[in-house]
């Protein structure tokens, strides 16, 4: 089995400095919690996950041939751990689609939660939770 | 317990179009086997651990004290489901620490898989793996 598309990151820096995609664009990033200009992993991942999610959203409503709209908004919250060192990421993934109500919306949520790649990867977390809203 | 930092982003889209931080920065974003311009899930994931991973390594070596650089390269690869529709991602993030060897790596990469926040999130997923790798 081979793979339809491939890329790849690297970071040197931290989050202070830059992060570049092989042979293609350079993304300046700095602390989340600094003043410096630049995006940071909360952003990344926020972005990531609302486009991916929408995008598999999308899909299963073409599928149901369904012409409505659907909006997806990817809260990253960082958080201290309590109880060792470190952080954590706490992650809300908000869908609304256009003329659903909570429940039709919420149907269209799990199935999305199931086919979405970047879901697949997160969705065992504890920190990561997914919310049916008005469009 | 209240958070240290807060991002949102939102998708409207898909992958053609546009998704952007709420009161910031828009990212271009188009579908990752297609040759329009812009970034996709896929980039954007690798961006995200590549940076988290690598800022926890750096904060690792410095409380041991170590100054040498660290590079993380995360590869993220597109796959067709087999047995169901729909794709998911093939995740690898490899780590080379200046002037350590692979069981030194090892050692950094073990204690950055359960410190890196991105990490944490989906280091439960069977599509996710991490190698040290020679600097």
């Amino acid at each position: 089995m081979t793979h339809l598309y491939e890329t790849s990151a690297i970071n040197q820096d931290g989050v202070k400095g830059e992060t570049f995609i092989k042979n293609g664009k350079s993304y300046p990033v700095s602390s989340p919690v600094s003043s410096e200009p630049g995006t940071n992993p909360e952003e990344l991942l926020a972005l990531a996950m609302s486009t991916c999610f929408n995008a598999t959203v999308k899909a299963l409503l073409k599928e149901q041939r369904k012409t409505v709209e659907s909006r997806t908004e990817t809260i990253v919250q960082l958080y201290r751990e309590q109880e060792t060192v470190g952080y954590y990421f706490d992650v809300k993934v908000l869908l609304g689609v256009e003329s659903y109500d909570l429940n039709q919306t919420q149907e269209v949520l799990e199935a999305a939660i199931k086919r979405c790649p970047v879901s697949k990867l997160v969705s065992n977390s504890t920190t990561v939770n997914f919310q049916a809203i008005k469009f």
